[in-house]
């Protein structure tokens, strides 16, 4: 690890990330405001700042944690965050492989899902990586460049706000799902995860790159977007600006005409319907669990997963988690292109629409697109 | 430990432990016969035997550990049972608390889950108690005489026979229930369980002793009850005559004229009707979640948790389980009074119809027995 090479972040800096990482989260990811609310107590009460460190200048052979919060978002909104479970999951998981952290990096970039390890690598003295498992949000476990890759999420722990604890194994990341689901509900649908111990060198083999500081830089777009007069089209600028190999479409304008949700197997799930505001009959119909998976214009798909959907507020630009959609809303829902990583065939069994259950077959955002130039 | 203190359990009374522990079971405790198959093999590869050692025998700081199987009985049928994960499982909690164990101890009298802890202690070369935790078999994991007397199920490690494992440490007995059963869903329904790691010390205080060879002594009276003219009769009389302070009321005989079952969170739960041989309108109404708990005679308690409702074959003496219990057979229900560490107010709250959201007050079978004489 080379001191020089850490970048500190600070609290407007931890802010703007929060903003970037729920636009990234694609509706999941969890609340950025209680995570935030925790990271502004804590720097309050001296705690100190995170650290940021480059994936590259990890040394090979440093202990990486990955670490996050883990269950449905819309219970995550009703438990406070508190910082000694998160503590307790990385010492338990530290305890357990018989060696300390070197450095925490995020499962994926989400609202509170990027301030959970940034938060936690602060109270443990650590820094915190500037990659993560998805460039984005997914619900579940198993659905990570790491496992991907063939690191495995094993051994991991779960440790709820009374610290009971599980130190969990599985035979691979699925079972390692199903079982972390299991003692997530058994703990009350919301826990902390901390989970895929690897080496440095792993890490850089498997870990997308710069993602907390592309979330950094989209929350600084967002915060520009919301004070010109075209909103969406900064934001949309301003993603392209900041991430040259990110497509990005402009999928749907209008209000939500009705929400379905229920909290269910441990997940939020449900379904969002889209009206335009000119009255005409067009519908956008989005399907979540903890995530906007795929959203289908006039039964026709136009974005699918592992490709983003992120849903915007028309006027401020600012990224609506699941949780919070509401009828009447007035949105815009965006096509942001996933990683390469998660477009391979052996991928898109893990984070594919038929991983979801769904029964569209994933064609990328820009193709959806072509096919349907006037929608 | 007192070497001489060892009483070596050969095949033969394994298997008549496995029978006297399924009466004592309640219609829970798993199934006898999976188990006694495994001990059969295992023996036959030269495994060697299981050593049975008194609680009064333990050294005060001898490291005891219980293990049982863990879930729905009907789910555990269609599961084989694997010696190695049942050693896994003790193992991993012994890695865990960093001590080895110096002996195991049943958590409960039921038909595999007498056998689990023989045949691990076989494989593990440790003896085994003779004592339990219940001198019955209840489904959840804080009805146990040790937590009811303060010692603590947390760490407990669950494992299935892939070797999927858990570890896990709750703030108490309940919502390490909670925890486990979750666990043991994510697993499948039914994995192993090691808990309650304590110290020989411990051990003699808050176990009920002598209860294998109660379980022992009970499998041979039914053995015998089978080949005389009176089954039934020989076995209530061979019951009193083995377990002074356990009552024995013969409760119902008659006919399954219905059963309703389902594996539902993690239990198999469902009732049972039975109707008198002669056509009378008389009905006994009896509730199970993977142990029968209450008996109701003409919508009358009869017999109620934490007292044993067992039911055994008109014919043959022998116990029926509840995953067992079919339209049609000639059943004799028995009531068997609990243990008295099981009366007591505080213990009531754990065992009691209430903690089972029934609507009963706990009486004691020979008081509801009393107030009905001629039914």
């Amino acid at each position: 690890m080379h001191g020089d090479s850490l970048r500190k972040l600070d609290i407007d800096q931890v802010a703007r990330i929060a903003m970037g990482a729920t636009l990234l989260g694609a509706g999941g990811g969890g609340d950025p405001y209680i995570s935030l609310l925790a990271a502004r107590q804590f720097h309050a009460q001296g705690g100190g700042h995170a650290n940021l460190i480059g994936l590259a200048d990890l040394d090979d052979d440093a202990q990486v944690i990955c670490i996050a919060g883990f269950g449905a978002p819309t219970v995550e909104k009703e438990r406070l965050f508190e910082l000694p479970h998160v503590v307790h999951a990385v010492r338990t998981l530290e305890e357990h492989i018989g060696r300390k952290a070197d450095a925490l990096i995020p499962a994926e970039m989400g609202g509170s899902n990027s301030l959970v390890p940034i938060v936690a690598a602060a109270a443990c003295g650590l820094p915190v990586i500037d990659g993560d498992g998805m460039r984005r949000a997914f619900p579940e476990l198993q659905m990570t460049s790491f496992s991907i890759n063939g690191v495995s999420a094993s051994p991991f722990v779960m440790a709820d706000e009374h610290l009971n604890t599980a130190i969990c194994h599985s035979k691979d990341d699925r079972k390692g799902e199903a079982i972390a689901r299991a003692v997530c509900m058994g703990m009350g649908v919301f826990c902390i995860l901390a989970a895929y111990p690897m080496s440095g060198r792993d890490a850089k083999r498997v870990a997308i790159p710069d993602t907390v500081t592309l979330a950094l830089e989209l929350g600084r777009t967002i915060e520009n977007a919301r004070s010109g007069a075209s909103p969406i089209d900064s934001l949309v600028e301003g993603i392209r600006a900041n991430a040259a190999d990110i497509d990005v479409v402009r999928l749907f304008d209008g209000k939500v005409a009705d929400v379905w949700r229920s909290t269910e197997r441990g997940f939020a799930i449900g379904w969002v319907d889209l009206a335009p505001l000119d009255g005409a009959s067009h519908r956008a119909h989005i399907e979540f669990r903890n995530e906007y998976l795929a959203l289908t214009l006039d039964g026709v798909p136009r974005a699918l997963t592992p490709d983003l959907i992120s849903v915007v507020d028309s006027e401020t630009a600012e990224p609506i988690p699941t949780p919070d959609i509401r009828y009447g809303q007035r949105v815009t829902a965006l096509g942001l292109s996933c990683h390469p990583v998660f477009r391979t065939e052996r991928a898109l069994k893990v984070v594919g629409p038929e991983a979801f259950g769904m029964e569209h077959t994933y064609r990328p955002l820009a193709e959806l697109a072509a096919r349907h130039p006037g929608a």
